[in-house]
């Protein structure tokens, strides 16, 4: 080996080569990114431990994952903007192929705040009330190996290598003090002229999102705090294994009556365009309803909910194979990722009712779980996500 | 349920909407897809078992796999050109995306042809010499579950979920004839203006590759036949795991002398472009070679290995974690995948060598393993891939 190290300044950034400004989607101020912008390409979920009991490294660690993601969402290499410019800081990978509008957000798990157990952090006190543990629901098939975590990293690329990068080099600035529980990745691909995007059902998957002004309703926390969380939400992630061949093996119209949705257009059934709004009085002229009861749309929609609305955000999972020998399928279905003020009255009693009532239900198994609180974003350089949970 | 069924043709086809021809590879003619064309941003391999013993549903299936894999190439629905047009032939997730550069090739395993067994299908006797079982290297650790199948499928496109729809319409069609063995997924990322991608060490990977010229002797099989593969190549598959935590925590100089080339750059070490040739002889001043005698590209050279190129064609991949609690880590490395027209003195010796000498073993354990005989393309439509091991 040779004496001398090549200085991380011989490196060149991420996206020193011909990015476009557009691909960067801002890391500092308001809600904290891969919310509410058009779904990415890629995603990598991770879940952490914190195996640590010090409350100081802890928040040591969410500045180095402040640093690191920062400069990431810019296109630069982690450790970039940095004083201790260490060789090796950045795996490398991601040279040249530019920010691909990666998005980063973090979030804290009801086990960060000794809900249920010993106040780990000091914490207990301060812990959001709508921060509740998600209930058992029937069907699923969840180990703790897969469920749950202290701390959530939520990374969004337009680039699957970039993604990755991005997840990797979290994972190394969490050690000692954080340890990777479970982690899912997937994928999204956008229709014609940046369409809804189709999930695995061959189905389009989240036309009913709430605007930018229904999300001050229903998605972002307001006054009603606590005071560390204005301007964050709360994310519930599911890893919902779908039945392929199954699926694959009912007609079109069968699924479209378990969607409540035409395949081909994304139209409610009776109408014509993805746009449409959703009639759930429209009879058929024997009398039926045109979406039938336990239709997946119907079940799920706002106005079958107390007009309670998720902004859902989900990515498509591959995971390989799931059996062996002559019965081995493929193990893949929906990331399902959706962000709510309130857990209480978004996904919890919604997806009560559907786990048993759902006619989508025959073909789905929930297989990994979530919940966290998602604060707002760090407000400006030198700020660190999370901090007002900490200091204020 | 309704009555009536949706017709598949009331689905519009993958592509229908703005989709432009560059985004197409020809599937008919020449050699097989996937091979000499620039690596596209995502990959499925799969190894399937043949379960009957019934030779016809074996050639069966081969026409099936050709039409289905004519029309997703060319952006249309699996089934689209067919004149059964079942409904829900095709799952739908990729309506819309395109063709994205869609290539699917089909292999032959040793064990189609009853290497070392019985003759299942008549086909001992045809059985091509250069198609040998891969020897256990040192260090290997793959259970038969991720090794070997008797048909090989690789798909590649520029979309994640085209990918994955093209697999899982070929392991639909595949039914009753074939069972998905193992799979694996992968994805690379091109360089700035299409430049040669890195892999998850950070490296250029890729960049001595055989030109069109040099591939007529390394990679095609030429008149030593046999006849029914000429045209056609030899794949090696391997999955090699990394152990990124332990390459993360080497500096960034001493993962240079592992490799042999600079990181930022991709120029052979000493030099200073990354198209600039190896220079094997060089020494430094004080007469240490500067290249290591251990270094990869040293190895795995033509000009250490008598003149013999591979086409290599590697990918990341990205399978979760490995490991648990505090000792978790990303399961994630190299798709390695190289062609060559004779394995016995292609990967065979040269990874023979590596696996004992390379400076990058360290890193590195191979946990899936295939290898196939890849017949020329069916060369228009009516034919099917490898009619002629069946009917010439």
């Amino acid at each position: 080996m040779g004496s001398g190290e090549s200085p991380l300044s011989g490196v060149p950034v991420p996206g020193a080569a011909g990015e476009t400004r557009s691909s960067e989607i801002p890391f500092y101020g308001g809600h904290q990114g891969g919310i509410f912008e058009p779904r990415q390409r890629h995603t990598q979920f991770a879940a952490f431990d914190v195996v640590t009991s010090e409350r100081s490294e802890l928040t040591a660690l969410l500045q180095r994952w402040t640093a690191v993601a920062a400069d990431l969402t810019a296109g630069r290499a982690a450790g970039a903007s940095s004083r201790s410019n260490a060789p090796g800081a950045d795996s490398g990978e991601a040279i040249g192929l530019g920010a691909a509008r990666l998005t980063v957000n973090f979030g804290f798990g009801p086990s960060l705040f000794g809900v249920g157990g010993r106040d780990r952090f000091g914490l207990l006190q301060r812990s959001p009330v709508p921060l509740v543990e998600l209930p058992p629901f029937p069907g699923d098939q969840i180990p703790a190996s897969t469920s749950g975590g202290d701390l959530t990293v939520h990374v969004c690329a337009d680039d699957a290598q970039v993604a990755f990068h991005a997840l990797r080099q979290l994972a190394r600035s969490a050690r000692p003090v954080a340890a990777l529980r479970w982690t899912q990745a997937g994928f999204s691909s956008p229709g014609p002229d940046g369409g809804t995007p189709r999930n695995l059902l061959g189905f389009v998957d989240g036309t009913v999102n709430p605007t930018a002004k229904e999300c001050e309703t229903f998605v972002w926390v307001g006054e009603e705090g606590p005071e560390w969380m204005t301007g964050g939400t709360y994310m519930v992630v599911r890893r919902i294994r779908v039945d392929l061949d199954a699926w694959d093996a009912t007609s079109i119209k069968d699924q479209e009556d378990v969607i409540g949705r035409h395949k081909s257009s994304g139209a409610p059934l009776g109408r014509t365009r993805q746009s449409d709004s959703l009639d759930l009085s429209a009879r058929t002229s024997d009398g039926d309803p045109v979406i039938p009861l336990d239709a997946h749309v119907r079940l799920a929609s706002a106005q079958a909910n107390w007009g309670s609305m998720l902004l859902r955000r989900s990515f498509a999972f591959d995971d390989g194979l799931i059996g062996q020998g002559g019965s081995a399928g493929l193990d893949a279905g929906v990331l399902f990722i959706c962000y709510q003020r309130y857990p209480v009255v978004g996904f919890i009693p919604i997806y009560r009712k559907l786990a048993s009532a759902d006619a989508l239900s025959r073909f789905t198994t929930h297989t990994a779980s979530a919940i966290a609180a998602v604060p707002a974003a760090a407000s400006r350089h030198g700020d660190w996500v999370g901090r007002r949970l900490f200091e204020d």
